[in-house]
């Protein structure tokens, strides 16, 4: 298949997945996702993204109709279907629904689950990126992977519009992280990287760069920093399932990072054999 | 019809209705709507309810595929498609979409029209209600009505779940607004209500409420208030399009309002006599 939805069972190109017009999602945008990439048709973290989707329904007490064995099974049998091995591997779940609209849980609905796939070709690693910042203007539960997204959209757009990768997002100053990233900065060869609160997602990437850190004898600090600490910064870095652990050059349309490269390389070198390991035919 | 689903020129039944997966308010919630009340298959504030959404669409950069005058035009004929005449009327545009997912708007994309209505008796206006009190952690986008509602169905679940028919959220003591309505206090004669700022979303049951109190002599003052100031009022008002001006007898469950009755009966007699009027065969 070039590309594959799949919505409760019944599974097909996305285009001709249809789904009930009162499913949660579209009135309140009622659910919760994980993302990951596949090479090979093989799912990469795939045990860590399935840990944080049941992780986010059950902050949101979206009651999901599967075990994580039986989620894995059928996303590993859906990544077999599709023409290339490289894709973006998308799950959601949304908490049911029923003709009447009312904020309240619909009572007695089951959750529904979908999934996307969709050829991606890897990135490069190694690539620069560039990155404006731009005021969080989200809600106060970015720890949840939901489907409420509109900020975050809005924020991306903006960087398109100026021709950037990604938005950077701050609190009055406090970095959190990006539109659909973590952010991490390199100073003095010490890696520091916003907490783990209700203002950024716990990122699968981040755990992974904080693990490689450690392996690498390179230290870390997970500690509230300001956006002044991304233009002081030896590297800036972003990360994401799709991205792993790209560097920014450009913030703002002022030059960033680039004192730092042996350490970064070394980092994404260690990240990109991991990924290839993991993937491996 | 008992209810009634649209989407993009599709009319039948809401659970006929289908709708592609890949529209975009399946992955971000990437949609504005707004909602009022017909009787006697007449539309209430119409207009204000039209404009408002037109608004949001704005504020969100959403092209509708539709100018005011047609929006009405379709409204009107759909109310009377329904068996009842009293009705929740519930319209709402999404940012297109496609089969590949990403942040950043889809190219080329036109936004997708959605309708719903179903059958809504009236509520008794001058029924008391319950209320509970919970911090307000949306985003800072409110006056935007988007389908961006996850804090707000998670809070009105909460008030359910208390046995009590609405939340009051405030912002570290700060009263915004409730999950789906606004809230007002009435105190020493004057009615408060909190300002119109990105906080609240601007009512159209808040402006009929203004507007009555102008005619009627009531002073109005458009000011940020507390929670404490909640507990100290003579009556707590709760107003949406389809609970009009309701007062509340309990709050946390202490005993709150019913220290100014004429004055709220004089408000919600009024009001309801302008929605009879209008509504009138």
């Amino acid at each position: 298949m070039k590309n594959l939805g799949y919505y409760n069972g019944r599974c097909d190109e996305i285009e001709n997945v249809l789904i009930p017009m009162y499913d949660r999602a579209c009135f309140f945008g009622d659910g919760i996702y994980d993302a990951t990439c596949s090479r090979n048709h093989r799912i990469f973290a795939l045990d860590e993204h399935v840990d944080r989707f049941f992780s986010s329904a059950e902050l949101l007490a979206i009651d999901l109709p599967c075990t994580k064995q039986e989620l894995k099974d059928l996303l590993n049998d859906l990544v077999k279907k599709m023409d290339s091995g490289e894709n973006f591997v998308y799950f959601q779940a949304t908490r049911g629904g029923g003709p009447v609209r009312n904020h309240t849980f619909t009572e007695g609905a089951k959750a529904n689950l979908w999934v996307n796939m969709f050829h991606k070709p890897m990135m490069d690693i190694y690539k620069k990126i560039t990155l404006i910042t731009l005021e969080d203007t989200r809600f106060f539960h970015c720890n949840i992977k939901t489907i409420n997204l509109i900020p975050a959209v809005v924020a991306a757009e903006k960087a398109k519009q100026a021709g950037c990768f990604e938005a950077v997002l701050h609190r009055s100053g406090r970095v959190t992280e990006g539109s659909h990233s973590n952010v991490h900065i390199i100073k003095d060869g010490t890696l520091i990287t916003a907490p783990l609160d209700n203002l950024i997602l716990p990122g699968i990437a981040r755990k992974h760069i904080i693990k490689a850190c450690g392996v690498l004898g390179i230290p870390v600090e997970e500690r509230p920093y300001q956006v002044e600490d991304l233009f002081a910064a030896d590297e800036i870095l972003v990360s994401s399932a799709s991205t792993m652990c790209l560097s920014a050059e450009e913030l703002d349309g002022k030059s960033v990072g680039g004192k730092a490269p042996e350490l970064l390389k070394k980092l994404q070198d260690y990240l990109m054999e991991e990924f290839l390991n993991e993937t491996a035919e």
